[in-house]
Formats: C-alpha cells, structure tokens, sequence
C-alpha cells in the first residue's frame, strides 16, 4: 500500500499514469446483488470528461469504461470489481521538456526526489486524469447508495474565482459546462473563463458538495470521524487546499449561540454542523465545500529549475484546463459517495443489532434556504 | 477497528471515557533506540491540560503519564508503548440531565442513535478529554521528528472568535494563555474572554500549525497524500469544522500566475502550496490552519428534544472550555506530529534506496514574513 | 503498527512485556450492548494462568484484569475497551545473564539484530506473557459469539510429545491441567511430565480447537479466507509450528473421492473441509489443529554464543513451563474466537442485505464421531 | 476490502473470474527503480500456465500479461502497477450444471449462502485460475528481493499424493513438470498420475517452499508474525488445507534438547525454527511446507444437492487438473515472496537505522542435508 487504496470495507485500489496505456482500479467490498451495468458508470464518467465545453481542456477522451469482473449476469456478485479505460489521446510529444525541469505548482519536483523517477507524460501519475477512476469507482457507491438507503449526492460550484455563485436549485447544475445551480450567472461566467483563457492564466474555485438522506449514525469517534473521512478524501482531489464541513470556517467568528443547531420535536434549526456530530452522521444533510487552486499549468512564462538545479523558464503548452474546478463537480460528488458507502458499511458491521425506539430527528425542510451553509 | 487507530505505520490506538477510570492508549510502530523518559512526555502534556488559566476549565486533571511498556533503560524498544493517564477529577453527578436529553451541537444525539448506549457522564468518549491522548502520544513522535530529521513542529491562535492575530513570532507563543504569537494583542483577548465568559456564551477559534524542516519526499499519491493525511488529522479534532493547507480558501481566488511558487536555484519565492504538491512535501514548510467551533455547553438556555422525543430546555452547568481553540494549538502539533512521523516511516519503507544528485530546493528564508499564508 | 494488532474490525492491539509494570490491549469494534463484567473476561483468564498445577510454571500471577473503558453500566458502549493486567511476580534478577546472550530456540537474537536493543527480562515482548491479553480478549469475543449466534468454541490437547489422546469427549477437558479430553490418559501425562521435569528437557505438544454453530457465509475469498486468518491468528501464538484445518496433511495421500464432503440433504456426510470452502465456512464445524513447539527455556546446557560472537554455554534457571502446550487451549480458542468474530462483522458489513431460499446444509451429528479429523 | 488484497506495504490487489473477460491485479508500493518488463513477469507465469503437461489442465491459456502503468522506460516508478491477463479459453457451457448444484468440496455452497450470487463459470473467482494474478505478482516481488537482497526462493514437491519425494537437488525441479527435485522418481510419478487420471480421481500432494538469503530481523511481534504471515498466504493458496514452519508437526513429539537449533560461532547447528524465532527471521533459510486437498472436481458420481435443496448426483466434466499441487510450486514461491518483500519493507521503515555491531549468524552450510526439515 502506497496512497493508492482509498477506504477500509468499501475499497478502490487506483492505477495508471496520464499517458500510459490505461487508468482504472479494483473496487472490493462492493455488496452483491446490485445491478450494475458499464451504462451506469458511464453516465458519471461523461459528466467528467474532457472536451465537453470550451472553458475545459480539449483532449479528446471517451473515457470508456470496461467491467472486467465482478458482476454477472447484470448484478454485482460481492467479489471485485475491475474497471478499465484505456487512454485514447497521447501526445506524448507535448510534455517532452517536462522531463527535464520542474513546473511550478506541480508535482515534478516532489515526485523527482522521491521516487528517483518519474513518468512525465502528461503529469504521469499525479495528473487529474486519474480522477476519472474516482468517478467510475463513484458511480458504483452513488448508486447503491440511493437504492438501498435512498442517499442522493450532489455537488455544485459556489464560487468561480472572484465570482461567488448563489444557489438557486439543484436542477440547472447539469445544463451549464460550470456545473453551477444559478443560470442568470452562467453568461458572466462565460466572459470570465473565456477573457481567462485568452489571457494564458487560470484561476481557482469553490465547489459546495451535498449528501440528502444520510441516515443518523454513520461515523466512528475518535479519530475515523465520518467528516475526518471525508476531509481526508476530499483534500485527497487533485488542486484541492481546503474542505470545511457545515459553517467550516466561519464557525471561527460564530458563538455558540448561533453555531449550536438547536432540537425541536419537528426537526433540527439550523445545520451549522453540516449533519455530523462526534464524527457521526445526524440524519441532517451532510454539507461539504472544497477549494480548489487555479490550474498549474500556464503558457505564460514561470521561473523555475532544472534537474541540474539550474535556473529555467518554463511555459506548458498543450491541452489543459483553465480552471480545473469546472470539471471537479462529479469528483467531489464520487469521493462523497465512496466515504458514505464505506461507513454505511463499518456502520452496520458494528452496530446491525441497534433498536433505540427514539424518533430521528428531521432534517431541514428541503426548501434549499439553509441547504447549503451560507456564511462564508 | 472502530474509528480509534490513527496511522499506518507509526499507530495510535487510543481508549477511554471523560469520566471513566483512564484514558490511553498503544503506540505501535515507533521506532527503537529512542530516548524516551514520561517527562518527555509529561511536558507536553502540561501544555494542554486543564486548569492552567481563567479562560479554561477548571476541572483539575494532573494529566500524569504513566509509561507501561516498550521503554527499556530509557529508550524506546520498538515495542508498543503503553500509556496511561488516570482520570482524577470525575464528577458525574454534574452530568446527570445529560443522560435523557440531547445537547445541541453535541454527540449525544448521533452516539446514541448509533450504538443504542452511551457514557453520558462529561460527554463519555466524545470528550474533548480524550485529546489528551493524542498529546502524550504526539510527544514521542514531535521528540523522533526533531532528533532523527530536524523537524520542528509549533502552532498558535491566528483568530479567537472575530479577533485576528497577527503572527509576531513564535516566542511568544508559550508565554500567555492563548498560544498567540503576538504579545500585543493579549489583553485584547483576556477582555474578550472575561466577557464573553459572564455572558455564558462560547465563541470559535482558527489554529495555524507549521512543521518546519520536513525533508522532500514525504507523502503518496494518489489517495494517501500528506496533505489529505493532515485534513484527516487535523478534522479528527474535536470541534473542528474546516481545514487549510497553504493559501487554503485563499487560492478559490487566486490566478495561476500567483498561487503556483515559483522556483530559482535559491529557493521557492513563496509557499501558497504550504509545503506539499502532488500530496508530497516538498521541503518548504508545511502549513495548515484549522477552524474551531465554538464549545457547545452552554450555561445559556437551549431548545433540544429528550430520548422520548419531547421537547426540553437544556442548559450545561459544570466545568467547560469556553473556547475549546484555546487549547487547541498543542493538540494540532501532535496531530501534525502523527501524521509526519507515519509518513516519515512510509517513505523509507518505500524509497529507502533512492538517491537523486538534484539538489534540494530551499525553503523560504525564516524571517517569518511568508512562514504563515496572509490571505485570509 | 508494527505487528500488534490483530483483526480487521475487531481488532486487538496488545501492548507489555514480561517484567514490566502491565500487559494490557486495546479491543476495538466491539457491538454495542454486550453485557461486560470484569469478572466474564476473568473466568478466562484464570484458566490459563500459571501456578495452577505442578505442570506448568511456578510464576504466582493473579492476572486480575481491569476494564478501563468501553463498557458502562454493564454492557459495552461499543466504544474501546481498553484492559489493563498489572505484572505481580517479576524477578527480573532470575534473567541477568540473558541480557548478553542468546539462549537456543528463544527470540533473543532476532529481536536484538532487528532493533538493535531488547527488554530481556523473561523474554521481554516474547514471553508467553502476552498471550493473557489474547485470552482477555478472546473472552469478549467469546461471549458475543455464543450470545449473538450460538457460536461454542472449545480446544483440547490431542498429542503430549509422543502420546496421542483419543478424543473422547469435551466435558472432561476442564476437569484435568491438560486440557485433555479424556480422563484415563491424564495419569499417563502426569507420569510423563513429572519425568520430564526432573530430566531438565521439554516437550512439544498439539492442539485441537473447535467451532460449533458457525453460520455459513463467514470468511471472504480469496486471500481472506476465513481459514487464512485461522491460519494467521494460530501461527501467531507463541511456539506453534504448524497449523491444519480439516484433514490437514491427512490430505496429502487423500483421494478426491475420500477427501471431498458429500452433501445429502439431511446434512454434509463427513467433515474433510474442516467447515471451510473456498476460504467461506460451510455451517459444519471448524476444525483446526496446531503444533506447539517445546519450550526453548531449558536449565539443561546449551551451546550459543554472546553478543560479541563468542561461544557460550547457556542453561536457564527460573520458572518456566516445561509444555507450553499445557496451558494452550484458552489461548488457542480466544485467537479462533478473535478470528471468528471479525469475520462475522466483516460478513454483516457486506452482505446483510443477502437472502437466499435454499435450505442451510446440517452439520454432521453432534456425536463427537466424525468432530475431530481423523486422520493423523 | 473484501479479503482480495495481500500485504500491508507491498499490497496485491486481485480481480477476475476465471470464465470473465479478464484476471488481474494491482501491486502497489513497489520500490521504485526496479528494472521491469513483462518479460520478467512472463516467465514466471509460463512455469505455471496450464497445458504444459499430460498430467495438468488442457485449459489452452497462454497467460500473456500486460504491464498497464507503474513502469516507464523499463523501470518501476513506485506507483501502482496494473497487470492485465485476458482470459482467451473460456468453454461457460461446460459449466451450466454447475450454476444449480453444488459441487461437494468446492466453494459454490459457501459463495451462494454469502452472497446469494455467484458466477458459477468455471468456478468464478474460486478458481484456481486467480493464482495466476499471485504469480504475476509474485514475479515482482521475487526479481527485487533477489537484486535488492539477494534472496532466493524455491519451492518443490515433497509428495504426491501416498508418495514421498525425497529432496535431491534444486536444479532438477524445473526439468520435469512435477517440479520435483528428484530425477530419479519422476517415472513413478508419471505412472502414478497416469492410473489416476484414467480412474477419475484426484490426489493431494504437499509442497516445500524455501527462502535462502533472508536477513535477519525481518518480522514483527506478536500478531504480525513472519511465519504468521506466511501461513497465512499459503493458506490462502486455493486447495492448501496445512502449513509448517521448519520442523513443524514434527516438533509435538521433540524435546526441546532436539528441537531448539544452537548456536556457534560457525553457525546455527540445525534448522528445526525453519529460519524463525520470535515472529522475526534469523539469517537462516525460512522453510515452509503446505498440503494441498486432492482437486474437488471429479467426473466420478458424487452425492450432493442442488439449489431447492433435493438430492442430486453430480460429476464435472471439463478440463481440470487431476492434482492441483503439481502446478503449485510457481504459487508457493510467489506467496512466499510477496510476504517477504512486505516484511522487508516495514522492516526498514522502523528499523533503518538500527546498527548493531554483533556478528551475523551464519546459516547453514549450503550443502542441501538440512536444507529442509527431515522430520515428517
């Protein structure tokens, strides 16, 4: 084990390099009997991939998914599960200097010294197009998920850069190339990405993730917290530098006054806890929010070093992503999925014999007003 | 495993309750031949434990280590060392009310939904009191850190509720109640707190933790990164609602061109990345800030539900933290201590045979300027 | 971790050594609502303490257990329970010459090249000590098995050295210091161990342990197969040398016609898989058999050599157990309990939700006929 | 995590069913710079591949193994590396009456009663055919130990079936498709399985598996045990129904003068530890020896029932290995190694820099006399 397994019962074990011959990953610990088809994971694996719109890198992937085992006959049978997707689009020829200097903001630098080697074709391993296998791995967990405890996952775009994004509904978030839940900001959006791309920057984003019908009681204190897990798997995305689960760091300037979300018989007040107390789930939403930095990789020249620790001016031309959190949406929406189900799973291990006869406190009513944590 | 083992290598395997006979726990993996006495220990632990100032608790714990195992002679054998703190100050009648309601913005709710039983007596195992282990544990990794690799770990309060701290220097630190690197601004604090602890109110708090002499190279792709490893850690605190790693939330913001440190063949020109890329350190200094909540017992009257679903008034009598962050920062090094150890062993496992002739890249120079990210 | 901890969900992690102040271990995973006492996991413990015949070691340990969390009000919280056993009858001066030596057949040697430093007092970290807290442990294990499924987990002494014992029936194994099943050959092992202990030498002996009521469904293929962890858990007992399940080596000169259990529908015929197949249990017993080494610890003259390299002639005075495998079996059934009940976690996490019609396969008939394998 | 993954350091992580479109792995923390092509791994899958005898499957499967990333320009990069094996000789029809009975001796009951699923082809993930993921990457592990350490591990058949093999030389195990080490037995063998085959049974064998060079101080106390882990994957070889260390089952009827290997400035005088003590190698050969059940499926009539629970007969037709220990020293050796390197790698992690100035003990003259352990 080398940082490639994420998980405990519920287990994806991640492979492949950005232009080796293929990506994918073994998902273990998938309970049987859920149906399961490539056509569920590639419906995820769509929202995901390049080429899609014109503010995202234009390399041409189809990212096609192969189930190699573990599902028969259309369901699950409990034993692994190998998912494959070749790469399609090399051009290797376009990171031929990579290997000799270290970008900025890139993993070149750190990979080199620790390994002694490293692939740099497109980034090799440390390259975002290794979180297409996140999101096929997700694909599975979001969908036993919902049909077994009826949990839905959703993620959106808050913030563009200097732009913040109000929510409005979940709906738009899949019309628009921004996965962003407001359509009177898409046209500004738009201006800005595309005035961006001109200028040869990128820039950075804050992307809002949501888990509705969490059950009351996922979670282990103390140290395998569910909002531990999911912080770690979050910080785990590439470009990501921070992750806050309900008021995040606004509970900082909050008293306990305002940050305690009071009890009624008719349901919690308030979900400044972003639905996990102690490290385990209240029933309430689960409310998680990423940052996301600004793309590394920029035509516009940067100072760096050579291998020989000799100064360099480095630019990266190629495909890239102007704003690598356009496309972080699913992402986030998978490492979600892949926390819960793993402790939906170490829940019922430990505690499947539990019968208390207390009432489950209800969530916030779904009118969206306090869905997503608004202070910021 | 239920959720108290953190680590991979170097583990932690903590046990108890507020207000049981002990708390502890195993520290597995450490390696032998260091020297290691229960003051090493005990010394830190003094740092964190109750009852040291007005703006406190006053439970009145000693917080005395007991070492059962795994030292020989004064050093460490390589064997599990067993530590054990006895609980002194136990006043379970304090917690009696406890026992049929549901406090807000505590576990009592979620635990007792989980496991169908709980230890209400000072919060049972969702106590803050347990972190006491992760400092005990945390001064054998901080004393390896620093006598194998150089590596030196320290934390302070950059904000106590809407107050912002400005970083002075890190002298200071262990000089006033607070951790605030910044004696100007104690007072300011002192008065602060006295107020807010007449009003009965409790208010949150922003820790900034750096690790400074971290070789390159520690840290794994993909899921395993040393940054994901800290967001791990660091939300598996008590209280704490969000995470940073560098400019964190600041980089949402940022263009490429500022966030991505450049590099000359003197050093990094800034550490917007706090000291990790592609989830490995790159030998600046690592960086992380966390936010607090505010404390959630309260004097002051709250609405919440008993076990039979009826509404209550639920107000907390008893010995509390009226800001638990004010506590926080030697728990924060211990939990960053943890976490760099575990990957310090992980690596060598791995790359013990590497050698790279590039030379390292310096830090940034210690004047302190950029030692801590200004974006805020 | 560094070996210490065993399971996967329900997991041991044991710290102590021989002459220090305590053993003790960490249980984590356990369900919540187990009814606990101290007095469950010392009825245990007492069978397999030294000083409770002539036939094994003198040591005068009590080996009263302490539960220092994890349990309130009599049932376990399914928080940690940590166990504390505080050392009584250390003479450390017995083991003065131990310390520049290696005594034959002891750890003493590898555990000075690995860590460079040892506690060699009554073998430190590998004196048979430990093996209180696996039955400490065990005994919870135990107790939830019998409770939650019926599950009766026995061991017996098959073979003292060179003398077989027919199996005969289990009522008797508590009634005589050898765990033996069988009340006519207890004078003949006495005759056999007090001629033993005035020669100087040592003995090897085997033991059988059984599980009865095991649900099929327990075990996960293909590497943690139930009888893997079986396997791994027994192998890991101090002094065991070999392990069998089922037939075992028996099955080496079977024909597929022998070996393989026939079905009917009034139950399995015979019991070669020793209630495992394909790494999953079958419903029928599990069966394991292991070999125990004789005790290294001889006050007979040895040749060695010192920590300079020099030849020495090494003999050992003290208290020592001249058959380990005497006090075995209670260790031998809390390891396949350790193993059984993390199996059954790890089963309920994956496949709670699976429901088949067919009918469940009947063990063979509790007649105590076919229980143990016969061919040896 | 499902139990389809080995190793704690350098993990395998296994998919695949033997009728699916594919078998594979993932190997991660493999140390980087390894020189590495499919080549490497190819020729260890050929000595296992079926159809290379009379006296094994006729299953045509050439076994060709694809390198998907972890390697660039020949070299291990110290990420994952994903092999790749397309089934090619998959006849599902052989299989359909296996879908509704269970086959007596064979996994299908226990996967049906968990899972409620199965993919009964070929035996699904149950079969055998998994063994050539251990081998591929065992491949790794082999070729680093012997460059990095220059370990060397072997294995051979010690008996087939009611014949024992005595052990001549290494160099004669590959020249005959028993893998015996023992020319002049080979006939007798081949008429053996010849008689065999035509009557339609099966046969167990037993395998001797050997590792010379191992350092010592690999292994950790005192569940993380080297042996431990050993048998714990050869018991998790399909059909292994037994596991020794050294002496063994033979080590009941020792005395402790017999059985405990002294020490001498020239060496270790026997080898009855097998190379273990403590849970940690000592320099001398690690020897282990598995039994191996007679192959389950049979075209001779066998009682069973089927899904509703009627009785039926049942008997397989198809391609099977009439003694699936003939192609298991390829497997013995791969598990062997896999365990190996893992330990060699957490072994370093907490013990690199552990420096003792005694004297290695030298491990037995090479001359093949004690080489493996007599006693049987």
């Amino acid at each position: 084990m080398s940082g490639n397994t994420l998980g405990t019962l519920f287990t994806v074990t991640s492979f492949g390099e950005s232009h080796g011959p293929a990506i994918g990953c073994v998902v273990d610990g998938c309970p049987p009997g859920l149906a399961l088809t490539a056509a569920d994971i590639q419906i995820e694996l769509d929202r995901r991939k390049p080429g899609t719109s014109r503010h995202v890198t234009q390399r041409r992937e189809p990212d096609e998914v192969e189930i190699l085992s573990g599902v028969f006959e259309g369901f699950t049978t409990g034993t692994p599960i190998g998912l494959l997707i070749r790469n399609q689009d090399q051009r290797s020829k376009d990171y031929g200097n990579i290997a000799e200097t270290f970008r900025p903001g890139h993993a070149d630098y750190s990979y080199w010294q620790k390994y002694g080697i490293r692939d740099p074709r497109g980034g090799g391993r440390s390259s975002a197009r290794e979180t297409a296998v996140r999101v096929a791995a997700g694909a599975i967990a979001k969908k036993w998920l919902r049909e077994r405890y009826g949990v839905l996952i959703r993620a959106c775009m808050s913030a563009l850069g200097p732009i913040d994004i109000p929510f409005v509904c979940w709906d738009e978030v899949d019309r628009n190339p921004f996965f962003a839940p407001n359509a009177d900001i898409v046209p500004q959006l738009e201006t800005y990405m595309d005035e961006l791309r001109k200028s040869g920057d990128s820039i950075g984003a804050r992307i809002d993730v949501v888990a509705s019908g969490v059950p009351v009681g996922w979670g282990e204190p103390v140290y395998g917290r569910i909002d531990a897990d999911i912080a770690y798997a979050m910080m785990g995305i590439n470009a990501v530098k921070g992750v806050e689960i309900g008021a995040g760091f606004a509970s900082v300037a909050q008293r306990g006054t305002e940050h305690g979300d009071e009890i009624t018989p008719q349901g919690f007040l308030s979900n400044n806890a972003g639905g996990v107390l102690g490290g385990i789930s209240t029933g309430q939403d689960i409310i998680a929010s990423i940052a996301i930095k600004p793309t590394s990789s920029l035509r516009l020249d940067r100072r760096s070093i050579d291998r020989q620790g000799a100064p360099v001016i480095v630019n990266t031309h190629g495909r890239h992503d102007p704003c690598v959190g356009i496309r972080a949406a699913p992402i986030a929406e998978s490492m979600l999925a892949l926390v819960l189900i793993d402790h939906a799973l170490r829940h019922r291990a430990q505690c499947a014999d539990v019968l208390t006869t207390t009432p489950r406190i209800a969530a916030l009513a779904p009118d969206g007003q306090q869905r997503l944590p608004s202070p910021r």
